[in-house]
């Protein structure tokens, strides 16, 4: 693919993706807005504010919001526009989840710069509307302005049925267990594949890498785990956005506890070894070690 | 004022606000966000996501966003950051108020260029929680990430009690009469008077002027207003941050009413006279007149 650098953005040419289209600027904001509405469609969208519908009884509101900045969090040519809406979709939900609940409303706030196909935008509320269609999910609300780079900032709104307290990342005890759902350390061998061969076409064409990739691109969630872990009695949750150790730490230090990993559980498995012998990263082909001055404990689940 | 160009940025020296402390780079996205945690502090504030107070039976929720970008939507050489907080929370409770609702927590999303003073992050989070503060709302979460641009993205959440429906745009009736609540043409008179001026500093120390220019920088809500207005038996409801003309078009077009608007209602009052005498803009000076084409009528309220 060819990159033309243009006014020192990060991705001038947007990846490539759907450049032949018309901008931003040529349909004016109106026109991006019902171009958004026609790929994520909602009918409580379109007034001054979304109205959601009647919370269940006994229920508390769940919000949390994150910033993906183009050439930050993500690469046009590294990414689909689409792939950036699922990844800022299951970022959000993941931290919904780590509070034990359930996600019930997506916005969006698109900075775009002007020379920015629709096509794009259209895209980035597509993997949005889709990454939050296995909830019921709609985006409900947003903003689309001009800005110098491209930014999506997603807030996710999420219910906690019951009484109950929520799963929080100070709430891990001495003697609980540390229960991991999901794989670990895929995302990061997928960035570190883009890392190696420098672009997504450069990727060998194989299904083990191709899904490294891919989980690292957009990431996708496990439906109902927040809120099954805190049923089943969890009290502490996090996502492991961050990478295992730093999020664990956050509820080691939290919980003021201490956290022993089982080294025989964390072995890499077989995609992450295939991986590092493709691109002979031999870090990633080294089992993970626990640093010995932190041993930790916690009652925690991982989420993403 | 000196101002420096840098970068290409449209306030690179960020209008000279705080502009000895250290720098969001300087000391990193953690301490950042403590800075703002302790300019806007919140209990709930401070896990994967925020959780809410549990709602009142019967209520729906209701959601908004909205993007400022320095240089679009306000200028640190115009603006002070406590104002711009102020500006970005009372944008999205207008909104709120709007459908009828009172809202109940705010997060911000802050794109900050690296080179930014962490004071002014600190001060736009204060203006933010200053703003909240008359309704019992607090910043209850957020992101920060480096961007090229300073950009504030803020999320309102709200409530909307009791089953009856929601204030909306496209609910007003033939026979309804437009009520306007607060003033009209004050934020607009402002941003003549900047435009004018060229600068904050250069516009009179007169007390009309610099309220004219305050209502611009950081127009402040009524507490309450939406909901009295759908207690008092309004249907549709639409906040005036577009301009009035504007505002009621789309809630006739939606609504498919026409408009009529009493000129008289209208007449521009002392102070907008006195700007306009300050500013010789003859069209500020002439009274606003209704567009014979489209007269309108709808059951409104303009909440900002």
């Amino acid at each position: 693919m060819a990159v033309t650098a243009g006014a020192g953005d990060p991705s001038a040419n947007y990846g490539g993706h759907s450049a032949d289209g018309p901008t931003v600027s040529e349909i004016g904001e109106a026109a991006t807005i019902a171009a958004i509405r026609e790929a994520a469609p909602s009918e409580v969208n379109g007034d001054d504010a979304a109205v959601l519908d009647p919370a269940p009884p006994n229920s508390r509101d769940i919000a949390t919001t994150d910033v993906l900045v183009d050439g930050e969090h993500f690469r046009l040519d590294w990414s689909t526009p689409y792939e950036v809406g699922v990844k800022a979709v299951s970022q959000n939900f993941a931290d919904i989840q780590a509070m034990g609940g359930r996600p019930t409303a997506v916005l969006m706030s698109l900075s775009a710069p002007a020379d920015l196909p629709v096509g794009i935008v259209s895209d980035i509320a597509r993997g949005i509307s889709a990454t939050a269609a296995p909830w019921g999910v709609e985006l409900v609300g947003g903003d689309v302005v001009t800005s110098r780079q491209l930014i999506v900032s997603v807030t996710a709104i999420g219910v906690l049925a019951g009484p109950d307290p929520a799963l929080t990342v100070d709430a891990a005890r001495p003697g609980h267990a540390v229960v991991a759902s999901g794989v670990i350390g895929h995302s990061a061998a997928g960035l570190a594949l883009l890392n190696y061969y420098g672009s997504r076409e450069a990727v060998p064409d194989n299904p083990v890498l191709q899904d490294l990739v891919s989980r690292h691109c957009a990431p996708r969630l496990i439906v109902g785990r927040g809120s099954v872990g805190r049923a089943a009695g969890m009290s502490a949750m996090t996502d492991n956005s961050d990478g295992l150790i730093r999020d664990l730490t956050t509820v080691a230090r939290r919980s003021e506890v201490i956290i022993d990993l089982d080294g025989a559980a964390l072995t890499p498995d077989a995609q992450l070894y295939y991986a590092a012998d493709a691109t002979k990263f031999g870090e990633l082909a080294d089992p993970v070690t626990v640093d010995g001055q932190r041993p930790l404990y916690v009652s925690g689940w991982n989420s993403l």
